[in-house]
């Protein structure tokens, strides 16, 4: 990428992060491309270079949600030289850190749907729904492999994907864990939800047994930090 | 309860479905009174009997949602007579089933809290807090007796709370799963994401914590003493 192209994506994701906060507070149709000029101090012509109408800047906010997340989702799916929950992993933590750092843009969406112009609807769903059977079909596979449990593969895909969603609504920026720490804490849930029982310890080898030391190591902090009393 | 007030609670709930719908619709601002009356095929005297204002009325679809599920959740966190999983199980159940019963109320909640007026937001914000504070207790009740792994309680809760609203978003009473199906897989990912291992239920207290800890040692050695590297 030369440098140029690459101010230019910073800039153009600089743009969307604004048109959403705008979006949020005035819904699509209550904001124009001057509103988002003026929230940018820009002049419109200079917008205009990142893009060219609001439908336009509406597709890539939706692309970079949905679309992006689909076609990723696809080629990980396909892959040989992953294990189901390396997957899912990667899958988890992802997107949790992405929806963590953009929440504006993922609870715009999830609220004013039904504005979206229909093509740019259109797309979104059809995203949304090869996100779904993307990730229905790594659990599915992880199922057969005998590595995960017997689950309902689309309920548990729902399930993942509305817990990471949520994020959106309630990760506070300014709060105690960082988005990394919240998507290892989902993963973590939902991988050892899946696994099956033998291979519910973390990972194997020494880093699998520094993890169950740092996880017990917790777990005493905690009592001590309660002022819990042996109980013999 | 009186033949009559049953009755009376009956049609309520049928006039708050309702109007759930029209308020999805239409917005809360955009929907009157006498919109409702006209789709329940009431006058709007007949209306009164049941909600004297449309304040009482979304101040009863609010509570209905979160109101209720607080109160709930509070007597349920102080009960002695059940584990942490079997209280995680109630809650997860119950509130599943719920949302799946009745989604539009759900979703209607979430796109259209900005236009609440302010002392409903306000009382619904301040259930919303006290369900994260009552299903994270009990979460960290778990943590602390031993039975639960050493989770981050609030995050935790975040992820099940996620997992259960997204239902109102997918949810097809068409589809192929039922409520109560739904609700037990994901209360069945929920536990065995967050139980111990069969074979690592620690004694209670610190002297159990310790002994863990003592055994995760013993784990490490031996992989140090058989040479084993990093796997990464």
């Amino acid at each position: 990428m030369t440098k140029a192209s690459s101010r230019k994506e910073l800039m153009s994701n600089t743009v969307l992060e604004k048109a959403a906060v705008l979006f949020a507070e005035r819904g699509f149709a209550g904001t124009s491309l001057r509103d988002i000029a003026e929230a940018m101090g820009m002049t419109r012509p200079a917008l205009y270079y990142y893009f060219d109408s609001k439908e336009t800047l509406l597709r890539e906010l939706v692309r970079g949600i949905t679309g992006v997340g689909s076609q990723e989702l696809r080629k990980l799916r396909e892959r040989t030289d992953l294990s189901a929950a390396e997957k899912l992993r990667t899958v988890v933590i992802g997107t949790a850190v992405r929806v963590a750092e953009s929440p504006v843009r993922f609870r715009l969406l999830e609220r004013n749907e039904a504005e979206l112009p229909d093509s740019i609807l259109q797309e979104h769903s059809a995203s949304k729904g090869r996100i779904l059977d993307e990730l229905s079909a790594i659990i599915g596979d992880g199922v057969r492999s005998g590595e995960f449990r017997p689950v309902n593969e689309r309920i548990t895909a729902f399930s993942v994907i509305g817990m990471i969603n949520w994020i959106a609504w309630w990760y506070n920026p300014q709060g105690p864990s960082s988005p990394e720490e919240i998507a290892e804490e989902m993963y973590t849930l939902v991988s050892r939800g899946l696994l099956r029982g033998e291979d519910r310890v973390p990972a194997r080898g020494i880093e699998g047994a520094v993890a169950l030391l740092r996880e017990d190591l917790t777990h005493l902090e905690r009592l001590l930090a309660d002022g819990e009393r042996p109980t013999s």
